[in-house]
């Protein structure tokens, strides 16, 4: 039995014996009773446990601390005139686990600072409890969103012998000791003799090995991990992070921007339906405007405007910007909030941006100097999605690999794509922990994945 | 409009216009006419296409090779006398992107083998559109089998600086220059100087993570990448692979079991409801006995035996094995499918093995030899799933971490767990590309995994 199924099914429960294991939130005792808040991690909202003298263990119980684990059992009982809906008249407590003196989550708030160096036990905390149950409702819903579609979820390598983007930094991957690194004739790394017979690393982006699969099953998405070795110490930058990427045949820029749309509001929507309580809880403690803003977003209807529009819009308020915009910069996080928050008051896809500030694969467009590709701007935080029709063409993307100096001899798979039935097919890429911080209202990518790994951090 | 939705309901598209983007899977044609097989990567059926001499591209159609992408329109009509229900009369057909006359897929057969080394046009053969999708649906299954429950889907890191077995070879992940590594005074690796600080690896198991979600959660489960940096070059060996790995507080070896078995009877259930065609199509071409098979665990229920009860059946038929079999030794393949094919004849849950040959953090049984472990065998394939209860006493996984030499300052967040309120716990971890192979009958994991990293093989 949990607490979930009580919450869910109280009516059923009522004046009923229950059973119920679980971890002491608080507890207080005097002489003759006592109560201890019990939570058992499969609902928000934990049950108030009322226990008496007349329990064998009275005086054990009493000298509990918060943090242990007890099995209750007892008769669950309303209590109209409390806040909560119903307590637990015990008939008895069990001690499961004790719980040292020590216990770093006491009654009372922690920093987020504080609780990052506890992220074996902030779980049990509410804001975590929170965070990561969403996290967990959000990542099923994509899966469910591209299933009931009939997209085929694809794992794409983590280790990898090439670079998607061209560019970035990478961790390597390799089984050589470090201590006696083999060298070849020329005294370079002996690569030979690496577990891979070549230099590895840790992949990017899937998006190159989703396209394989988007001309074989036509709607196909990655979920998986990917890596950036950057040396940036920011609240925005995880060295390891979740990635969802879509690749579909047979669809254009603006397919590409529905899907998208559409994810994004099936991903709010199950979350606020399925974890109201998280999600009040959100709102009140960390993030007072975040009901508003996502039930904004599930009811906006997405604005669009392309790079060259928005430059014009944003040029007018260049004395705002610390980063001044003309035609070829590229957007900075002011600037698209600006876009997003003042001038459209609602998400908006920017389109067609100038092919230098762009990835080669995506589809240069008519006029020769743009392609078409779209970032998603949400208020609140800015770019959430970046996406592109891809260039389907295979000379004119030879010619684009060409120009940013990527070695052809890498991407023979890829060209291949465009020699062997080749269709204009499109993608995008949504950042899970950027996802989960817009759920949440929680500022600092830390806090929005289980086990941060940054600069110097790799702790657990 | 897709193939997939045309065969879901063809009653609604009969004698009307469709237009479908696809694949050439096959054409040949006449003077007056000719046929197409269109596939279109939404189903596993293609859809035969006529095209006449009235088009007016009738000859460059004719011309057209296989692999190439079109768009055809046209009217569905039934075809009572055919082996396929229905085919599409064309009023067009477009080309979209041509394909080579070298297109490395000719109708004809390939050897598994051959297929490996183009693995991004693999997945457009049937052998690989029914495993790929199958694959797909089964991770969708397993989510869904969690989430249902209740259980909260948690990543757990890939980089660590951790080794969950305690053993196992593993690949380093490091951005040191690995022509120029910098030491230190000892003339050892200054890790100091490396991204996070210290030696990083990638993690052979979410476990010792997912149970800290577990404390907090109760239900918990990790479905990730793992890795291996093993030098075996086998059918059944990869470096990297997915699994998942539940993990259940207030949960003892039973529930553990409990949970296995209905995981894995909903994942065949599933995948048997919703891909017919590609189970017909395996079970045909691939493994003959697939679907008795599966229709077999399905309907069965799972054995139990222990670990010294297992070894005395063996005992008496160690004339049939490579390996005898003696209390104390590991068991080898050949005895997993003997228990499981021969003596149980369905899949059979071996318990409490001894503690030498099992893993640290397993719970030491009242006897003091074995500990609580549970291996699932399953025929046809031997081990699928390994699990067992946590050992939950501070005092003895100390001891036994003292034991099998574990550097217990590594170890605090997990000994926090037993000192902070512990529980009887329990989880398992299930090797998702086994599954993957034990549903569709394929033998070798470089074709159960879109893009396999084995000993000298990284491509793509």
């Amino acid at each position: 039995m949990t607490i979930r199924e009580i919450y869910k099914n109280s009516e059923q429960f009522l004046n009923k014996e229950v059973k119920l294991g679980g971890w002491i939130r608080s507890i207080r005792g005097s002489k003759h009773f006592g109560f201890l808040v019990l939570h058992d991690g499969t609902f928000f909202k934990p049950i108030q446990v009322v226990y008496e003298e007349k329990l064998a263990n009275f005086q054990e119980i009493s000298k509990m601390n918060v943090g242990a684990a007890v099995i209750v059992e007892g008769i669950l009982v309303p209590t109209p005139q409390a806040k909560q809906p119903f307590e637990i008249q015990a008939t008895s407590v069990t001690l499961e686990g004790a719980s040292a003196p020590d216990y770093p989550l006491q009654k009372k708030r922690h920093s987020l600072e504080y609780l990052r160096t506890i992220s074996h036990l902030r779980p049990r905390t509410n804001t975590f409890q929170a965070v990561f149950r969403i996290r967990s409702m959000a990542a099923y819903a994509i899966h469910q969103f591209f299933q009931e579609r009939g997209f085929v979820y694809v794992h794409t390598p983590l280790i990898t012998a090439s670079d998607c983007e061209g560019a970035g930094e990478m961790f390597q991957v390799t089984t050589l000791d470090l201590n006696n690194i083999p060298k070849d004739k020329e005294e370079k790394v002996d690569f030979t003799q690496d577990f891979f017979g070549k230099p590895t690393n840790l992949t990017v982006s899937g998006q190159l090995n989703a396209e394989t699969f988007a001309q074989a099953f036509r709607n196909t998405y990655t979920f998986g991990p990917t890596f950036r070795a950057e040396n940036s110490n920011t609240a925005r930058h995880a060295a390891e992070f979740w990635m969802i990427e879509p690749e579909m045949a047979f669809a254009d820029l603006k397919d590409d921007m529905e899907v998208a749309e559409a994810m994004l509001k099936y991903v709010i929507s199950y979350v606020m339906e399925n974890a109201p309580e998280e999600m009040d809880f959100l709102n009140q403690f960390v993030d007072k405007g975040l009901k508003d803003r996502l039930n904004h977003v599930l009811n906006a209807e997405f604005g669009h405007v392309t790079y060259t529009e928005a430059v014009e819009i944003l040029e007018k308020h260049n004395d705002e910007f610390e980063y001044k915009v003309s035609w070829g910069t590229d957007l900075q996080t002011e600037h698209e909030r600006y876009l997003t928050e003042e001038v459209f008051k609602r998400p908006v896809f920017v389109t067609d941006y100038p092919k230098e500030i762009k990835a080669f694969y995506m589809k240069l467009n008519q006029d020769g100097k743009t392609v078409a590709a779209m970032d998603c701007l949400v208020p609140g935080i800015g770019e959430i999605i970046g996406g592109s029709q891809r260039e389907d063409d295979y000379d004119l993307l030879r010619k684009r690999m060409e120009e940013v100096g990527l070695d052809e001899e890498n991407y023979q798979f890829y060209l291949d794509l465009r020699k062997y039935g080749s269709t204009h097919h499109s993608g995008f890429g949504l950042g899970f922990e950027r996802c989960v911080m817009y759920l949440t209202g929680i500022s600092n990518i830390r806090d929005a994945i289980p086990f941060p790994r940054t600069v110097n951090n790799c702790e657990l």
